[in-house]
């Protein structure tokens, strides 16, 4: 199986980095494009480590030159011309239009190809305008935009509502790991500011954190989860979305005072969706996640709750489910 | 698909309530043995609904008579001569010697059936055994063996291992509910007296508690982690098992004034098993895990630890299991 990659920052290159230490999977990159790093496609497959090679030191034009090697096609052009059964989108998400990787994947449609998105913006706000254009005949995967590779669609959609018939009533979920990281250091006794600055410290938090500690990729997230499972496109607006910057220190002491923990909850049901900061009990399994850590309560008739709790980020673990997605794509082609 | 029932009770009635309520699965009960309630076998499908009814009423003799019926064939003669895809093997686990189930699932491997088991016996204590018998042609499966229906297989063997080769290092597990139950009672002030007799009330208890408060349940399931995950059969003796009858409330109280939770873990690696009461702080994932519900943690190198919560007894739970194992044996088959 052939693959391309639409940038090739940490998740992209954590993609090389698993194939390349498993060349027993033929599953082969013959395109990768970045934004302003270069771009490569080679029909006879690139090699993972020569390309984490060129692009550690700075750009793409350090791939050494082969027979057949095309260098700096832009993106459309790369999707439209290159000989891949999947595109992998993993540039950088856009929560405002999507775009330009939602263009991406159409033209990865009309030039025959599946899609993986590590990409969340048309996840999440152009889900059934993606579907509709994968029609039946191209697949179309996103483990990686909710809690990286913890597999929270294999588990909910795939096995749950897919395979089992057994629906999702309600799903709660800690779904930024920066937050969660925040409010835990909080609770072992630092102010906030002094738990960003460590967040920062640790790469969980960007420079300007306004996305994660006002809950905004947390909604973004809400919204992925409300099309896949709930077939409700949201807008942010519809949306009850509160961050954590206004927890205080007595707040935490309270709760713990209290047996109970703060946690900034990603709440979706077949009606909508919110983010807010919450008061949990211990006894509740969403609780007792700390650090960085991701978690997902789905709510079944059948089952009643089950919770999945794992990595949120990272690289390997973001690029494992991506990698999952692209095994499950080549199951379904039969390979 | 046709399927034969070993075995009527709890887990039985759940699945043949699931499918009655589910007609359009095309999953057919054919044949029905009990130990001391009858047997019944129809080519042409027996009525989940009718079955139900007869076996409330107390006999499956009370099933209406049909053409083609036949009554009271021994189980293994069922086996033999029953048109069936699938035994589903769900009678009272022996933990001594895995009989009579694990001759039946050899007399089902001979006469060209699949087999799922609900039975933990043959899967703790001969499983090798088990999958030669079976070798490449028939398919076994056992997802309700542990955590009934909260798929700690379809998770961990088939997602990780199997099909993203995400290898699994080590196990910790909360797999008894009746002894989580009872710990999370004494947290709440009640003695182990009064909490065991509260479980016993609400039916997580045996009127004969000690399978459970010993350890030895949990260490059942120990031993079918520690088969299907490192293929390493252990033996009973082999493992350290300690119940949770030496905790008292001054221990309960301790472990929760230094913000820590007493739970039963098992856990397996590829080196052996243990089953032992331990103090684990709030911060673990497993610490917060109340109440009759188990959950399970996997260590992987790739994504680091990946917690799986959810019920671990029921009948519409453990039936879940079963209806998955069935739904995943007809997917195989292509049907």
């Amino acid at each position: 199986m052939k693959i391309m990659l639409i940038g090739f920052g940490v998740v992209g290159q954590g993609v090389a980095g698993l194939l390349g230490a498993r060349p027993q999977l033929d599953i082969e990159i013959v395109g990768v494009a970045t934004g302003t790093r270069g771009s490569l496609y080679l029909v006879d497959g690139l090699s993972p480590h020569q390309l984490l090679t060129a692009i550690q030191s700075g750009h793409l034009d350090h791939y050494p030159d082969a027979p057949g090697l095309r260098r700096n096609l832009d993106p459309l052009q790369l999707i439209r011309d290159s000989k891949a059964d999947v595109m992998v989108e993993c540039s950088p998400s856009n929560f405002q239009t999507g775009q330009p990787a939602f263009d991406y994947c159409r033209a990865a449609f009309a030039s025959g190809k599946h899609v993986v998105l590590a990409n969340k913006g048309p996840v999440a706000l152009r889900y059934a305008n993606l579907m509709g254009f994968a029609g039946d005949q191209y697949q179309v995967r996103y483990e990686a935009t909710v809690m990286a590779g913890t597999p929270c669609f294999a588990l909910g959609e795939k096995y749950f509502v897919r395979e089992n018939g057994c629906p999702i009533s309600d799903i709660r979920g800690i779904l930024n790991g920066t937050t969660n990281y925040i409010l835990t250091q909080m609770g072992d006794g630092m102010n906030y500011a002094e738990a960003l600055a460590q967040a920062q410290q640790l790469g969980y938090a960007e420079t300007d954190p306004t996305a994660d500690v006002e809950g905004w990729d947390a909604a973004g997230k809400a919204m992925i989860l409300s099309n896949v499972f709930f077939g409700n496109q949201l807008r942010r607006n519809e949306m009850s979305v509160q961050g954590i910057t206004g927890i205080t220190q007595a707040d935490i002491a309270s709760a713990h005072a209290a047996g109970e923990r703060w946690k900034l909850i990603v709440q979706v049901t077949p009606a909508g969706a919110s983010v807010q900061p919450m008061r949990l009990p211990i006894s509740d399994p969403l609780a007792g996640v700390s650090g960085a850590t991701n978690a997902i309560t789905f709510k079944t008739p059948l089952l009643g709750d089950v919770t999945l709790i794992g990595a949120g980020a990272g690289r390997a673990e973001t690029a494992f489910g991506v990698l999952a997605d692209l095994l499950d794509i080549q199951r379904t082609l039969g390979r």
